[in-house]
């Protein structure tokens, strides 16, 4: 079994040393978030998630949700129920939504360690309030006000969940090939009928309600995307005064036996004339959509650094204890018959790739939530553009790093436990197998990478590139003369040139040949993620220092930016090879030749 | 669920055109090992796995083992028994075992593109009969004559397994902990007493009687690797008529429940006072089951192989029927509602990775298993000793890189599926979970990277390095002249060049601080992959020229070797950066600071 213990120290650091997140919320006008309040929300999110939600982990991967053929019902696994009630009471579910619907009203960053908290205890679990925040997002902004009226503050208090329904079985990456139908009913509703796949918490029993937000298709409708309208559909229909009536003509078919999350219900529902109603306006679905679903995608970046910062704790606990063989130089403990496995180099790359792969990741990950809150309520428009355009810029990436960093991570973390880490009993296989849908959903790490270098870079000419480049030069500059940044910054500095040199010779060959852009968008991706990283961990180098963290702390952070910027940053070495070599040798292969 | 088909094209193209082993055979006096005879055995192992042992897969993943505690009996999944009945009738139990043990005496490399099948087709299947090739080896080298004369015949013959007993609860790297007792009896015979862990196969219903080889010490014996020594441990005793008599006192005490792999027994051994009986020198056995760990090194590096191939076939396939989304340059079938997802360079990206690495891969294993021939019968005693260095160098490589291959590989053909891979249904799940064990399995990466380095090239001085340099050079010369290699030769003689002046240079490093190796192996093994890939790569291309395959065979070869050439070997830029930035970045952080 896997332990967990929220890594608060690091949490704080990031929050307050390097990003300065209560000085941002001050001057954003988040008055209650302060340090103190901030602090005890930490402090009981850990309580929470480790004493609630970490015990529940194993639980919950071998009993699997249950499905019921005749009622169509789903049952969480044991403990499940109890635990969302501890949430709700908790007031967790309505953290960072607003006060006026029973919300606590604290920014979007506020709320992200405390989802990292839960992922890294009890990622499954975590998948049930998760996609509320992404219906209440899209109601706050599209809906009509009695739609807010009635289905926001159920959704904040967490007495209801909510889904995102788009996905059909011929359909996924490709929405434009949408089938589900919406007819007008007199009484102003659309009655929704068709399949959706894949739907996280489309059934369970945690709570009386589920609002599915569906994307569908009107009668006459223009083909492709352009055609897909948004639709709230309750569970059970709900009265004008907002009590929870009869069953709604929706239905959960089946749910999915999958590699982990076994815990989460991957729900086929079935729509049959359901009752719905249109939110924003008509053929506008997807725009609607994508308010959710970029929330969503920087949540599950956080599944990842919670799987990762997991694994970690563990393989580090482990390889203190297990000993096996003797340290290199000599015995380091001769008095017991061998030496913890800590003490061999190899052993010390896996753990240190997983330290600074979470620590940097860690920053990137927070840093894009305080995006959120600039972009949303920074007082300034030109402000609010510039942290929109970095935002934009950065969700793919946080999203496809993190994410494919908790596969890694992962990994490594296993490895440290040799056989032991394969078996059930010590919990890392778990780990790893529920990482490995999150570089999946929401977007495979392959649509991030166009996201990222076809929308993000190129269509809109690199506003948020440029931005990143300008707070690394100004970051540069400013700590030109510190020597504690002597060994990093003129690698940074040599990566920051490079990096809009790379997207330029991008961008002149993608002139000439369209698939340039997929063939580059993945290596750009993650060149990205790890020139991202440098500047992350050249920032946590120069707040640790002037921190009043004690001097193991610093030293710590030193010696893993050293790791990083030696081990894992030349990984970029690899990305720009292939990405200068262009489309060629990856569009000449006929289709039918792949099969030698 | 995933269709398997044995590459019977690629495999007859690495063995007679790339290879030429049916030369080598000749060459080496197995007689019998002609073209049409491998021709044969080719057709008839396709035939056998694909239609009996494939099918059973999934079944297998599914109902996995089952372990009964009263009796201690292991039933095999539904099917388990047939397909093995049909082996053993089939004669694959033998095919390159002594014909005096009632073997076929075909060489070894002969067995290998078989074993590659089953891998493919039933990994957990192939777990059964795969180290009773590893216990006929230690019994052939090690073994009395009355043993093996006992012994050898129902191994060969398939009517009984074998097992290798060396992991315990406290040790598994580091054999010399190990506290398993062995007391000498009256008869000669030893009292065998202690608890083994992860024993493949260690019970079964397939066989009536299952042969351990176990490490054990003697009562006085040295501690630490110098005291152990090996013992033959039948689960029933045998007489020496060779009839099969009374149960011995070992007993399954559990089997274990894993990430994947199901169906393939782990199992606790418990051995109470057994009967066993001392194979080979005392106080030598860690050398005796190098004998066998060697082989199964070899054999674990296939299992690799298989998977990655079996993945990469199902991904071809399905990234051909499913339609999703335009091709960048425009439709390319547009009459259907979307392309199918093959058009895409991602798409492109992941399986040309694949396949690259499956090719180039089984070039390579089937390389070493022709080089264990070479090592056992070329005539003359400097080839012996050449081809033994060579594939000493080689064994490491072929294990922890065709295993470390088989989780990039069915990682990425799980990607193409998107979330229809992460579910049962399809498969893919199953072939990423089973792969997990193979980096783990007979050594870890890093135990493999530490043989390679450490042992292979620095205490062997680099022997088998050396070999390998000279074959590389000698096809870069024959070849400076082929225009269909002048893409390819630079870049790999400057790899040629830059091997041994890092091993030179890590080497250097060593003599001041031996955590120099440790720091380095990972990288270096990785590095090391990566440069005999392109060698075969190039050697591919050069072989495809001049044979009698197709021209769209041909160009299949030249495009993959052109893309790995594009954008594989660039990541020997990031382990050569990883390895020049030596050990200091790995040691200087704190055991205790590794949870900041």
């Amino acid at each position: 079994m896997t332990t967990y213990k929220a890594p608060l120290t690091d949490m704080r650091f990031a929050l307050f040393d390097v990003l300065r997140a209560d000085e941002t919320f001050a001057r954003l006008g988040f008055a209650e978030a302060t340090r103190d309040v901030l602090d005890a929300i930490l402090e009981e999110g850990a309580r929470f998630t480790e004493t609630v939600l970490a015990p529940l982990n194993a639980i919950g991967d071998r009993e699997g949700c249950r499905y019921d053929k005749a009622s169509g019902a789903v049952t969480t696994p044991p403990g499940f129920r109890e635990a969302y009630a501890q949430f709700v009471e908790g007031g967790w579910s309505g953290l960072t939504a607003p006060a006026e619907f029973g919300g606590q009203g604290l920014p979007h960053a506020a709320g992200v360690p405390i989802k990292e908290m839960i992922d890294a205890a009890n990622l499954a679990w975590g998948n049930f309030p998760l996609l509320s925040h992404g219906a209440t997002e899209a109601l706050l902004q599209h809906g009509e006000d009695w739609q807010r009226e009635l289905f926001l503050k159920p959704l904040v208090e967490g007495r209801w969940t909510g889904t995102m329904c788009l996905t059909e079985p011929h359909c996924g990456t490709d929405l434009g090939l949408l089938k589900t139908r919406a007819e007008p009913q007199a009484d102003g509703s659309y009655a929704i009928t068709g399949t959706k796949i894949f739907i996280t918490a489309g059934e369970h029993d945690l709570t009386d309600n589920i609002v599915h937000l569906v994307l569908a298709r009107l009668p006459d409708a223009p083909a492709g995307v352009k055609g897909i309208s948004l639709f709230v559909v309750p569970k059970r229909k709900v009265a004008r005064d907002g009590s929870v009536g009869e069953a709604n003509a929706v239905r959960c078919g089946s749910i999915e036996h999958k590699m982990g999350i076994h815990a989460s219900a991957t729900c086929v529902m079935n729509f049959d004339g359901a009752q719905g109603w249109l939110v924003g306006q008509p053929n506008k679905g997807l725009a609607a959509m994508f308010t959710m679903m970029n929330t969503a995608r920087l949540a599950v970046g956080l599944q990842g650094l919670g799987l990762s910062d997991r694994a970690l704790q563990n393989a580090v606990r482990y390889a203190r204890e297990r000993l096996q063989s003797r340290a290199p130089a000599g015995p380091k403990l001769p008095d017991k018959p061998a030496d913890p496995i800590i003490v061999h180099p190899d052993v010390r790359r896996m753990l240190l790739t997983c330290k600074a792969l979470v620590e940097g990741g860690r920053l990137m990950g927070y840093h894009a939530a305080l995006l959120v809150d600039e972009a949303h309520a920074a007082p300034d428009a030109a402000q609010r553009e510039r942290a929109e355009a970095l935002l934009g810029f950065m969700t793919p990436i946080v999203k496809a790093c993190l994410t494919e960093w908790g596969v890694e991570c992962t990994y490594h973390a296993l490895q440290c436990f040799g056989g032991h880490g394969y078996i059930a009993e010590h919990g890392m296989e778990q780990l790893a197998r529920d990482a490995r849908i999150t570089t999946i959903y929401e977007g495979t790490t392959g649509i991030q990478a166009l996201d990222l270098l076809g929308r993000k870079v190129m269509q809109l000419q690199g506003a948020g590139l440029r931005a990143m480049l300008e707070d690394i030069d100004a970051f540069c500059r400013a700590q030109a003369g510190n020597p504690a940044l002597a060994g990093f910054l003129p690698a940074l500095q040599a990566k920051a040139e490079e990096w809009p040199r790379m997207t330029q010779a991008i961008a002149q060959r993608a002139q000439a040949n369209p698939e340039e852009i997929g063939a580059a968008a993945y290596d750009y991706l993650m060149y990205s993620g790890y020139v991202a990283l440098a500047y992350w961990w050249a920032r946590a180098v120069a707040a640790a220092e002037v921190s009043a963290h004690p001097d193991a702390f610093k030293a710590a952070k030193r010696e893993t930016a050293r790791f990083f910027y030696a081990r894992i940053l030349p990984r970029t070495l690899t990305h720009a090879a292939a990405i200068d070599s262009g489309a060629a040798s990856l569009m000449a292969l006929d289709a039918g030749a792949f099969d030698a």
